[in-house]
């Protein structure tokens, strides 16, 4: 299969009919936001070796550069609108390889009405690499930032933290199923689009977890000129991460501090602290208050002795400055 | 110089205080087109090994990895209006070539008007490979196309063609002269976003050639539904594409079939041939016909008799559909 009947047999099904598109057959698409509202883009690319081990399967590769830009969608409030991407293809990857690439990112381009508008396909003598640039919509000058948190806000995090460090880590000493949820985590980020809709208006800022929860509230921290507090004890985990603490407590570390759970966190006036539920509902997902933004920079974390707990360089390596 | 240093100290200045970039400090930029007009997205990645040398110098890398987006919005007669950037470096890519690439894409990015909105940086195990996603406007509905050609219509090209498939192959024959000559036109293409601007209600369909002369006029041949006969005789080439062809008669078809040299394609009503002086005014750059559009598929390419030229596959490949 070559590069032009790749692009007429397998992608431009993946356009939707969307009009801007041209059915791939151009150089180049056209978008144009709703009146009064902003286009919102963001671009992240997953390489192979990096972002996904190289023997995951295609169909999941596709789903994780597609789920890892619309993470970034839900956690600015927006609503997704479309994609571009760019496909480095090393030399003989196979037909059914690519045919299985391209049913997962079908998959869920159709499960979240996410048209393909454009891109490049070429090829290349390292990994796959996959750089998609997606867009969303938002109200003109809504769009949830990671700047504007206040002192005193509360902390929230969607989900469970640590299981996609566990995924990536692995440990043969859990259940198989602890395991088996944690690679899926992995592999397979759920992006939180319908609690990114729910904060709009609500979040004073939020940010989707993709450095490691640590390292993300922190980016919070920087952009909004503010400290923060998380309690671990508070921190959501799932039974999986649970075992793995157990085996090991210093595991704790690698849980708040590892990437890729694509969980969004987001600061909430407090008085907003009784709208958790209604989120939570609207989200479809759990959500729990972890901690409180204060005056300050940089993030601690305290024990339920309210002693802080020391984090090694990689949770604070972005938070120095 | 780690990830979040080379993006605050380096990168960030690119933003040229575009208010939607918010400082490369997000996780999403917001663009909002002009009233009354469509955003033009294109994305193109570049890959070391495939679409420029290792050893290339690293500001002529950005360079080319810009320019070849533009080069797209030129041909629908964009305006740019922005990029993001997803970059993948190789482990040990050392500071100096992250600065002397950031320079590159610098002075650019200066010269174009063109902010950087976003992007991505990541490690990869393969080339350094960039993956640069460029916003343009149009006035909405006027994007010039591959499709809209008419039977009669005049093709046109801009430049010189096969400079970077000389480039490319080198050939120790030729003056050294030539050979930089070639090698530049290769290494730092020139979008013709002049050009571009002119051929606004003016072209009825256009491209950029990136797979060869003779590919894309059989880009614009299929999504036209039409046929082209291109006059070799008619093709513009350069000193240095001359002496080439002077060695060896045969690498003419190398020239009409080489990629890379991004120079415009379009297509003009007969009764626009007069316009041909004013378009190349305004584009700063000459513009010649070379053939016209007709009934049937596929591009047929004549001699100065009137002879069909035969091209190996490379030429045609794209075209047999």
């Amino acid at each position: 299969m070559d590069e032009f009947a790749f692009i007429r047999d397998l992608l431009a099904p993946l356009t939707r009919g969307a009009p801007g598109a041209y059915g791939l057959g151009d150089d180049a698409a056209t978008i144009s936001p709703k009146p009064g509202h902003d286009l919102v883009v963001t671009a992240d690319a997953v390489v192979g070796g990096v972002h996904f081990r190289l023997d995951d399967p295609p169909g999941r590769i596709a789903q994780k550069a597609l789920r890892v830009n619309l993470s970034d969608l839900a956690a600015k409030g927006a609503e997704p609108a479309g994609i571009v991407m760019a496909l480095c293809v090393p030399a003989g990857t196979g037909d059914d390889w690519l045919r299985a690439f391209v049913a997962g990112l079908a998959g869920d381009l159709g499960c979240y009405g996410v048209p393909l508008l454009g891109g490049d396909t070429t090829s290349t003598p390292g990994p796959l690499t996959v750089a998609i640039t997606a867009f969303g919509e938002v109200q003109a000058g809504t769009m949830i930032r990671r700047a504007g948190a206040q002192a005193g806000d509360l902390i929230c995090v969607s989900g469970t933290i640590g299981d996609a460090a566990l995924g990536l880590a692995g440990d043969p000493r859990l259940t198989p199923s602890a395991q088996a949820f944690a690679r899926d985590r992995y592999q397979v980020p759920q992006p939180r689009l319908a609690l990114g809709r729910a904060l709009r208006g609500a979040a004073r800022a939020g940010i989707d977890i993709s450095d490691g929860l640590v390292a993300d509230v922190g980016h919070i921290c920087e952009q909004s000129g503010l400290g923060a507090v998380i309690e671990a004890d508070s921190v959501p985990l799932s039974a999986a991460v649970r075992e793995w603490l157990a085996a090991d407590a210093r595991n704790l570390q690698r849980a708040l501090t590892g990437g890729d759970d694509y969980e969004l966190a987001f600061c909430l006036a407090p008085e907003r602290a009784s709208e958790l539920g209604r989120l939570a509902a609207a989200g479809e997902v759990p959500v729990a208050i972890i901690g409180r933004m204060g005056p300050g920079s940089g993030v601690k974390v305290r024990d339920a002795a309210g002693r802080e707990i020391a984090l090694a360089s990689g949770g604070y390596r972005h938070l120095q400055a």
